[in-house]
């Protein structure tokens, strides 16, 4: 393709992708598609000959777009916000353009020291210590990864460098609340913990970490030869945006002289907004944290923040260092690749660049801002509806509800589950169903970008509507 | 951003990248700037108020471009060929747009579907068995990690499900020859199983790894009670691409009882040409393999394709299902978050589908066959002459090389690095100097997409130019 030809299928695309998202509201939230049926409009074979690009777009709208179920949606309320704004989307246009190999500071130094600004401005933009530094990992799954990599080298004094695990004699714990995400399980799995000494610590009334249970478990396995290596904090669960207390989680896990690691994946976001910085009052003491400025904030998918407070020990996890890697400058500058398990790495820096410039710390807040008071909007609604309850407080954007009518006669949760299948088949929203302490509940969580006031109150009545029929 | 904004920066900036890539061959091709040079162009302090995305093209331009090593640049022969094909940007620009989420089938079916298509249109390509089934990664770190999880979890019957590694007595060991890629190493320590235990099997003079040493490194483990976990076969080595012998190693680690993974992360797309497979002869006995579409093919990073010969096991090694996560059509459909570390996944399978529709296989095997020629001509330019030697055999593109004239009085490697010092510091062309078992060498990585013989001559004369001063 020559750069006339991207030119034209470039701008055809731009057009398309304009198009798209302008009339975003008028497609199904969820795909309506069944199984296989995306797959059985593609042939068998690849193409042989070549053809235009452009040619694409056809079979684009046509054989892949009802298999999309759009995240960017304003009536999507499933799982998280994961905003891919337009300035995101041509960040990676630009990133995809340039090309560049980030992995190393020779391999594009633009690429290395401008992810050393951003994350630093996202440092300051929600009042992290400066003693964090900052790296973009793909997601929260593979920050906790290294976070829990790096507690297990710490807690074993490298065992990496010797024999590896299977010469350590004593066990080693994780420690996070039964609402902590199923990446710090998978994590701790990985790492080679074992699911024997991944601990579910008991969370209050509220589903944060109690920091007593945490305590007690610390002291449990102690007792029996088990080394308490690193405890995940939760700052936003996941299924009702729960806060761990930090001060008292990092007082036991100090004690404990475990690491203490922080999954505000998707929570972070809020701590632009000064008056949310209560939320994780405590967060200066931890050993890692990792935030995805690809979820609410809305760089575009993949853009996750994780902050170290001992880089070199990261590094030392995380290094390798053959001759076909080296290169001048090695000791003065960062090489991102001994901060993370891939080796090459895009120019995600620019996502942030390119958001940050477009909007602005005040536009983000203001944006925020709006998603708070629709969130409590709608807790209030659900409060004040006799048939429904509110599963959760509501300290952010996500509105946990259920529906309660006095006189059901059927199984309340498969009822539950059966108003979000029909609001989500309906294509009017998507919310995701969850079950939280053995409760079926229904999650609205809110944040899209183009989500207004109005798009809430039309997933409450499709809910409603739904409970009724 | 409005659509029409987008529409228009969108524009604006498929102008610039097509500008951009026009004038390549005008930049050097490695970065000239110093260390901190980029970084004091930009602020401490993020921007508090928004202002249009086209501003950003004049600093684009300014502050980060002379930041970047050209990896699409046509005198670009440093690391491997990591071609950023103009149908791959769009594809990212499509993905980006869409911002389809593609962790799992529902929250995507297209994106899971259509990796499902070009997966195995891909391993019809390169001739794989068709019991392999394919997914992406995004790099072959990350996937030669998954694979040794697995063999970790072969090996010890699931000990992640039980008290994790540090309850298994006997220790677990990983095989690969002295000219594995470092990511081996690296998975291998992440993984738990201790640098103790990684064993660099020697290589013969083609630097492929030599089956009786990886014979006799075995028994003398089993000997002393560690235990044979995999073995990774490298085809393609990274420093020279040489090949190891996969029937013979095949043969013994089946014996073993050890995993067996092909890291053929570059020359895995050289098996899209009937007449390299003898290359890989024997590769139908993987467990597991990977190759990185990302590189000489051209899809743009990151694309990496993770074979797998058994998805179930790999899905009990990778799998978390917490209700949160889970949809109808469980165990209908694939779920791809369940493949790999990360649970968030972008829409890649578009770049596979934008580059084999712009190509064609006709058109990729056309540039790869070019290729190949272009290092058959160098290689035949150094063999001819008298103060220069060939350094390894060249199946594939990369020439490895050295300047040795009969009178120098200077130490050989010190002259040699600073000749590729040189090279790179012209800005001429860009090469990786590499030490191969203590010899100081110079790789000459044949495979941009815009690379034609003139360049190729080029780099030549650049190389004679630097060993004459």
């Amino acid at each position: 393709m020559t750069p006339d030809e991207f030119r034209r299928a470039g701008r055809a695309l731009i057009d398309w992708i304009a198009d798209y998202r302008s009339r975003m509201e008028s497609f199904p939230v969820m795909s309506q598609v069944k199984p296989g049926e995306i797959r059985a409009r593609f042939p068998a074979e690849p193409p042989q000959e070549g053809a235009p690009l452009e040619e694409l777009l056809g079979p684009l709208e046509r054989d892949v777009l009802p298999g999309i179920t759009h995240w960017n949606h304003p009536r999507f309320f499933a799982y998280f916000p994961s905003n891919g704004s337009l300035a995101g989307v041509l960040a990676d246009l630009a990133a995809a353009g340039l090309g560049a190999q980030c992995m190393s500071w020779q391999t594009s130094p633009a690429g290395t020291e401008l992810e050393e600004v951003v994350l630093d401005w996202l440092r300051r933009m929600v009042a992290l210590p400066d003693d964090f530094t900052g790296v973009i990992q793909d997601t929260a799954s593979s920050a906790t990864l290294v976070a829990l990599l790096c507690a297990r080298e710490r807690t074993t004094h490298f065992s990496q460098a010797r024999g590896g695990l299977c010469e350590e004699t004593a066990p080693l714990a994780v420690y996070a609340s039964d609402q902590a995400h199923s990446s710090v399980e998978k994590a701790a799995l990985l790492a080679g913990f074992g699911r024997a000494h991944v601990r579910a610590v008991a969370s209050d009334e509220a589903n944060a970490m109690r920091a007593d249970a945490l305590e007690q478990a610390i002291a449990a396995d102690a007792a029996r030869g088990v080394r308490p290596c690193a405890v995940v904090a939760t700052v936003g669960s996941t299924a009702t945006t729960a806060m761990d207390p930090l001060p008292a989680i990092a007082e036991v896990a100090r004690r404990a002289g475990a690491w203490l690691h922080v999954d505000a994946a998707m929570a972070g976001t809020a701590m632009i907004l000064p008056e949310c910085r209560p939320l994780w009052q405590g967060v200066e003491a931890a050993d890692s944290l990792v935030f995805n400025p690809h979820k609410w904030m809305g760089t575009g998918f993949d853009c996750s923040a994780y902050y170290a407070r001992d880089p070199q020990h990261l590094v030392r996890v995380m290094s390798t260092n053959p001759s076909y890697l080296r290169t001048a400058h090695e000791g003065e500058v960062k090489n991102f690749r001994d901060w993370g398990i891939p080796l090459g790495r895009r120019f995600r820096a620019l996502k942030l660049w390119f958001l940050l410039h477009e909007q602005g710390v005040k536009g983000l807040q203001a944006r925020i801002r709006r998603d708070l008071e629709n969130a409590r909007w709608l807790a209030g609604q659900v409060d004040a509806a006799p048939d429904w309850r509110r599963m959760a407080p509501v300290p952010l954007q996500t509105v946990c509800l259920r529906h309660l009518p006095p006189d059901i006669s059927e199984d309340v949760d498969a009822h539950n589950l059966e108003i979000a299948r029909r609001v989500n088949a309906s294509g009017a929203a998507y919310v995701t169903p969850a079950v939280v302490k053995g409760v079926q509940l229904i999650r609205v969580s809110i944040g899209a970008e183009g989500t207004v006031r109005s798009h809430v109150e039309q997933v409450w009545a499709a809910l409603q509507q739904a409970a009724r029929t």
